[in-house]
């Protein structure tokens, strides 16, 4: 007897942010494995009696570590229940989901992926700014600020990050992003680059800060704050 | 008097992928803007007597013009109706958004924007690929196949779309795959780079082709097909 998982992108909090589809699968979850950022109001379409087990992963906290909440999934799918996934935004990015579809493979356990609204396009939407624009934003473009050990990865593609004709989003960046600016602006990205910081996305303390990625890096470089961030930058002016 | 108007992104196709807040618009809407692919069963959200206006631009199809939409949106929202003015995917990638912002926002319009589903995320996830991973895939890019003039844009960052180790999906770019994976592989994208073609992706007639960014050129040079597509190369690999 095998389980099944659904793993379901939850959107980037707001729950009227869930999918249709999102929605059906919490409420047929035998149990419900949540992330920090996919909890609250979200959980309250899973059935009464499901198992909610929070394996949240969160700066600056203590966590499950990765290769335990996939041992946890696969354990939970393997007593044949239907088991909900639940991961902030969309869980192919910057969502780990590789390691655990890995580990379910291993385990012979079939698995759906259920997409989510990206929390870097609730975040340009909540800044009135569209990502793409016809004639001068061909290429928009997602990357981490930080590696598994929590620094500035040492392989990003610089040249394609100091691209200014793109709007580029970064995520869990707050951290590194004064060191990876000096990086940028010596490939060519202007100081003067429009950028945003994007906090709480969609949630109650949802906080928009229009600036330029010079102050930023300057604002991030003196305090950081504790709110779950993205930071834009490229031609991100209000139409 | 003055109108409303929200911009919903309406996730790829299937209506299950719309979310809460998208329904919810649609359920008290006036009138309903939409385009070619996000029509269909996606409209019974609407209320009965609801105003359905397609204004769809589709490859190869008589379509009206951006100009003439932005116009037809402003009356609308004149007459002081709640307008959804609906997009396939996500609203503020590849869908002409700031044009119809800067129309509405001429005119003294307000507006919101809900974002949806990006087609290009939808694509990842009906194939099984996460689109990022955390030691392999550390950027993802969102790029457009052709520009107004239906044509491989000139200005295309072609370094950047040339790196094997970001995840990278060419919207719109059938047409012009042959002729761009050419300048790719001169700036070292190697041939044998994995690649998969998405066809109406979440629709009834969801195709998913995996090959390679060579291999794909080859059939696409041949043969373009009518379905509307998505390509996605990089790393690729299932887990």
């Amino acid at each position: 007897m095998t389980g099944f998982v659904s793993f379901v992108g939850s959107g980037p909090g707001d729950p009227e942010m869930l999918t249709l589809k999102a929605v059906d699968r919490l409420k047929r979850a035998d149990a419900v494995l949540f992330d920090d950022l996919s909890s609250g109001p979200i959980l309250e379409h899973a059935r009464a009696g499901a198992d909610l087990v929070g394996v949240g992963k969160r700066a600056g906290r203590p966590s499950p570590k990765q290769d335990h909440v996939s041992r946890l999934l696969v354990d939970y799918a393997l007593t044949g229940q239907r088991i909900v996934r639940l991961k902030s935004g969309d869980s192919g990015i910057f969502g780990r989901l590789e390691e655990e579809l890995t580990a379910l493979k291993a385990a012979g356990i079939p698995y759906e992926i259920i997409p989510g609204v990206p929390s870097a396009v609730a975040a340009a939407a909540a800044a009135g700014i569209p990502l793409t624009r016809r004639m001068t934003a061909r290429r928009v473009q997602f990357v981490t600020g930080h590696d598994a050990r929590g620094v500035l990865p040492e392989d990003l593609n610089l040249d394609a990050l100091a691209d200014a004709t793109a709007s580029t989003v970064v995520f869990m960046g707050k951290g590194t992003f004064p060191l990876l600016l000096d990086a940028l602006v010596a490939r060519g990205l202007p100081e003067d680059t429009p950028a945003v910081l994007a906090e709480e996305v969609s949630g109650p303390g949802q906080q928009i800060t229009r600036t330029t990625v010079r102050a930023l890096a300057d604002q991030l470089g003196r305090e950081k704050g504790t709110k779950p961030a993205l930071i834009l930058y490229g031609p991100l002016a209000e139409p």
